[in-house]
C-alpha cells in the first residue's frame, strides 16, 4: 500500500475530528474509520461513511415510533429469522460508503453489481498513479486443467521469473510512455514546453489492465452481503476475495448481529435440488444410493458428494 | 397528525440519546431529526437517520483520501456545476431515511420511485390504525373540465356536504366492518370468543384507499431530489405534494449548498425543444413571431407563451 | 372474468394479424399470445410479447455471433449449469411483458418487485371498472394461531356468510358513492348536469382495497424466476399466488428449457445453512441427533426434520 | 472492423432464417437485425432482437386489451406530449438487445449506465482477440487547455507520429507477452508444451485498455434515449460518441416517432436556470443586459449566450 505523507495526514485529520449525534452509532466501526486496511501490494479499502446498526434493522422491520428494539436476545432471533427466511428489505436500511484502490481488471468484476452508488477517480480528468498490481509468488497460478475459468497450480522456476518479468517491464514501460505521451513528469511538470501532449482521455488507453484505480463506492447492507457471498466465496478470483475478505472485517464490528446470521445461513450454507435432497434422504433412510440409481449426472453427483463430505465412489 | 403519548414518549427519547461520532454531522438536521412534521390531517414524515452533507459530496467527486473540502466558496461552485451539467453520482452519496405515515392512495403514488428503499406497515402481520384521509374544504377540488388527469373548481355547498359525508362515513363503516371480520375490538381484545376472526391478509381488502398506512423510506439524494422535483411540482398531486414540500425542508436543513443548486437549476428551470429555442432566437432578433409562424401546435405554443410569461395572442 | 364483447373483439384482432420475422419465435408462446388466462373471479393475465427463446440465453452465454446453440443436448446442460451456479446474467437476455387484471391490494404487494416496467391504469383519468374481488368459500381463510401473518382454518357457516355480505355490500356500497361523487352514471353519463363531479384523482380514496385494478408488466426471464419463486411459494397468500401460477404456465411454453432448470434447482430446492448441514452429516454417519444435542433452536429443529421428511422428535 | 468469414457465416445464416409471429414487427428495423455496423477501426454494433414499436408505447400508455393505436396522427401527438412531458413508463415498454464489440477503455464508461443487462466475453475463460483501437490521425488530439477534461488541436507531425507508434507497439507486445504467458499461438494451440501457462484471470492483467472486447448489451427504449442523449452528445468522448451515432440510427429505423420526439425535445433541447429564464424576459422586454447585472457568474453568462447565440460581449 502507498499512502503518501500527505494523504495519511487528511486521514489523520479527519480522524481527530469529532463530533454529537442522535443518529445510532457504532463504536467498533467508528474505530476502524477512515483507515486504510491494505489489500494487495498497493490497494486497500476504507470505510468513509455508515448509516444504521442491527437495532436499525430491527427498527425498520417493526416500523417503530423509537429505537425499535427490545431484549437483545429477541432482536438477535428477529435478524437470524429474516435472513434465513430471506426478508431482505430491513437489511436495505443499513448503508455504507468505502473508499478503494484497486487493479483496473478487479474494478470490471466488481462494477458489474449495479445496485451501487459509484464515484471513481477520473482519468480523463486525472493522472493515475504509477502503481500495479503484480501477484506475489504464492498466487502465480497456472491455467486450471479441470476448470475452464479456474487456477491450478502455482507457476515455479524459469515459468513464474519469466512471467513476473513481463507483467513488471509491460507494466512499467507502458506507464513511462502514458506520461510521455502526457509531456508530463512523475512531479507532473511538462516535460517539453515545445510539445502539447495528448489528451488524458486518450493516453489512458495505453495503460495496462493491472494498473490502479480508485473509488468511492457505497451500497445498502442487503446488496453487500450478497457481493460478499458471491466475492469471498472460493470460487471468486483471488484478487478480489481479498477486498470482499477485508470488507466482512468490516461488516462483522458494524453488524454483528447480522453478520453472524450471514455467516450461519448464506456464507456456509448448501443449496440442494429437489432430487439431490430426495437421494439425502433414501440415504438417510439407510439406503446405498449410487450414481448410477440417483439420477443424477455424473457432474452433479461429484457435487453432491463433495457437499455431503462423503467419497464419489 | 394523531402520535399517542406512548409514541411521542418513544421519539423524545430516541432524541434526548446523544453519541461521539467521527462521520459528518449537520446540526441543522439533527436539530430535526425524529420529530413527526404533521402532513394532511393524520400523516407525519420524520427523519430518521442520514449520511454525508454538502461537504461529501464534493469529496466523492474528488475521491479523496479526507474531507475534500477546500474554501466554501470553491465547494459551492463545484456543486453547482455538479448540478448544472447533471453529474448525478457525486449526490448519490449522500443517504437518508425517513418514517412516513401517509394515506394508501398516495403510497401508490410514491411506490412507482423504484429507486429507494422501502419497509411497509404490514396489514398481512398486524391491524392498521383507525384513521382516513379527509380533504380539508378548501382542497375539495371538481374533476378539471381543461385537464383530464387535472383539478378544477372547489366543490362547495350541499356538492361538498354529501361528499365530505360519503367519504368519512364509507371509511368508517369499512374499518368497523374491517375489525368485525378480524373478530377484534378497537383495544385489540376478541369481540366473541366464540369465532375465529377473518386472516388479517384478507381482512384488510375492505379498507378504503384513504387509511393511512406507513413506512420507513430511504434514499439517496440525487434519487429524492428527482423525486421532489416530480412531486413538488404544481402538477402533482395536492396530497402527495404536501410531503414533498415537507421534505424539500429537510433537505434545506441538511444540504444547504445542494439545495440551492436545486431550485436554481432544477426547480426554476424550463426546459425550451430545439424549436422552441430557434422561435425564443428570432424574438430576441426583433421578429414578432405568431403561432402560425411558429411552426409549433397551439398547444406547444401556449406552452411556450406561458414560459415567457406573454399573451398566447 | 369480464371481458366486455368490445374487448374480446380487439383481442381476436390482434390474434388474426401476423407477420414474418428473423427474430426467435416460439411456437408454444405465439400460441397463447393476447389470450387472457383467468384468475380470480375477475382477474387475468395475458401476454403481450417476449424477446428470446432458450437459444438466446446460451446465445448471451456465449457472446456469439450466430444463434449460438449446438446440440440441444449441450444448451440444455450449459442452461442448468447457470441455473445451478446462479449465473443469472444470460438469463436477463430474455423478456416478457405482460397485461394483467388484479385486486389492488394484490397489486400493493407485486409492485415490491422494483426490477419490472409498469404502466398502470390511472384512475386520476379514468374510472376504474365496477368488479371487486370476492374471495370463493374455499379460501375464506380464519388468521392462523401458529403463524401470525399467515391462514388457519376455512370459515363455516354464518361467520362466512357475514364476512361474504360485509365484502360484497361495502365494495359495492363505495362503489356507487364513487359514482356519485364523480356524479357519473355506470355508463359515464353526468348524472346531475347541475353538479360539478369531485376530481378523479380525489374520488378513487373510496375505493376498496379489493377493487380491480389492471396495469402493462414487462420484466426480464431472471427477475421473473425470482418473482415466480417468491409468489408461487406456498408462503405466499392465496391471491397472488394463483397469478404467479398461471404465469408458470407461460414460462413452461416459453423456455422450456429454462424451466426445468428453475423447477429442480429453484422450485423444488432446499438451503440448509452450516450447522444443519452439519447435523446430516451426522445422521448419514449413523448418529441419532437430537434437538438437545444438535444446537438448533426448536423452530430450526423443526424446520431442519420437516424438511428432511422426519418426526420431530 | 475485423468479422471472420466463419462469423459473418453465421449471421447470414441467422439473417436468412425467418418465422412467423403475432407479435408487432418493424420491417426497417428487420432489414438491420443481426448485421454489424462498423465502428472504430475494429468494433461495431449489431442488433440482435427487438420487442415493440411505436405503437407498443401507445398501448401501454393506453393500458390497451388491443392494438392500442388509433390515427397515426394521434398516436404521433401522444408520443409527443408523453416525451415533452417526461412520462416515461410507456418508453420502458419497448426492448432492444445489441451485440457491441468496443475497446475496453470505452467499455468502462459504457458499464457506468446500470440499468441495462449485459453479458461480457469472459477473459477468465477465453482468450480476448488480437485487436487493438488506434486512433486515426484526424482524432489524435492533444489535451485541451481550456477544458480540463476534454479535447483540444490535433496532433500533427513528429509528435503524432511518436504516439501513434507507442500505442501501436506497446498494444502489440503486450498482447505478444499475453499469449506467451498463457503458453498459447496465435491459433490456439501450446507453444511449448513442458510449460503449464499462466491462469486466462491473470493473464488478462498486460492487455492495454484499448484491446478490443466485446458484449451484448441489453436495455429499454427509456434507458436507451437517457444514454444516447448522453452518449451522443457533443460533450461525450469521441470514442463513445461514434457507437451512439451508429445506435440512433437503428432508433430511427425501430420506432421512428419516438425517435423524431426525442430529437426535438431531448437532443435539440435546451434546459434554462429560473435565473436564465428572468434574464431572456428581461431582454425580450427590450432591455440590454449585461453580465454586470444578470446576477450570473462570468461561466454561466457566457453558456446563456452561447445558447442564444448572442456574442458574450
Amino acid at each position: 500500500m502507498a499512502l503518501t505523507a500527505e494523504q495519511q495526514q487528511e486521514i489523520d485529520t479527519a480522524r481527530a475530528t469529532e463530533g454529537r449525534t442522535r443518529r445510532p452509532t457504532v463504536a467498533g466501526l467508528e474505530a476502524m474509520l477512515f483507515q486504510a486496511i491494505p489489500v494487495l501490494d498497493h490497494g486497500f479499502v476504507r470505510v468513509i461513511d455508515y448509516m444504521g446498526d442491527d437495532a436499525a434493522i430491527v427498527q425498520a422491520a417493526r416500523v417503530s415510533y423509537g429505537r425499535g428494539t427490545r431484549a437483545a436476545n429477541e432482536d438477535r432471533g428477529l435478524i437470524r429469522y429474516l435472513m434465513r427466511h430471506r426478508h431482505s428489505t430491513p437489511f436495505e436500511m443499513c448503508e455504507i460508503k468505502y473508499h478503494v484502490k484497486l487493479p483496473i481488471f478487479v474494478a470490471r468484476q466488481w462494477i458489474r453489481h449495479r445496485t451501487a452508488n459509484v464515484n471513481e477517480y477520473s482519468a480523463r480528468y486525472s493522472i493515475l498513479d504509477r502503481e500495479f498490481y503484480i501477484p506475489g509468488p504464492d498466487h502465480l497460478a497456472a491455467q486450471s486443467v479441470v476448470n475452464r475459468q479456474g487456477r491450478g497450480d502455482i507457476l515455479e522456476g524459469e515459468e513464474a521469473a519469466r512471467v513476473l518479468d513481463l507483467l513488471r517491464e509491460d507494466a512499467t514501460r507502458n506507464y513511462d510512455h502514458y506520461l510521455e505521451m502526457l509531456n508530463e513528469d512523475d512531479d507532473g511538470k511538462a516535460r517539453d514546453p515545445g510539445r502539447q501532449g495528448l489528451a488524458r482521455e486518450l493516453a489512458r488507453m495505453n495503460l495496462t489492465l493491472n494498473a490502479y484505480t480508485q473509488w468511492y463506492w457505497k451500497t445498502d447492507l442487503h446488496n453487500l452481503l450478497h457481493f460478499l457471498s458471491l466475492r469471498a466465496d472460493a470460487h471468486a478470483q483471488y484478487e478480489i476475495r481479498v477486498y470482499a475478505e477485508a470488507m466482512l472485517d468490516t461488516v462483522k464490528a458494524w453488524v454483528p448481529m447480522a453478520f453472524d446470521a450471514f455467516r450461519d445461513y448464506r456464507l456456509g450454507a448448501v443449496t440442494l435440488s429437489a432430487q439431490m435432497m430426495g437421494i439425502v434422504k433414501r440415504m438417510l433412510g439407510g439406503e446405498a444410493v449410487t450414481q448410477e440409481a440417483s439420477g443424477l449426472s455424473k457432474r452433479e453427483w461429484r457435487e453432491l458428494m463433495a457437499t455431503l463430505g462423503r467419497d464419489a465412489g
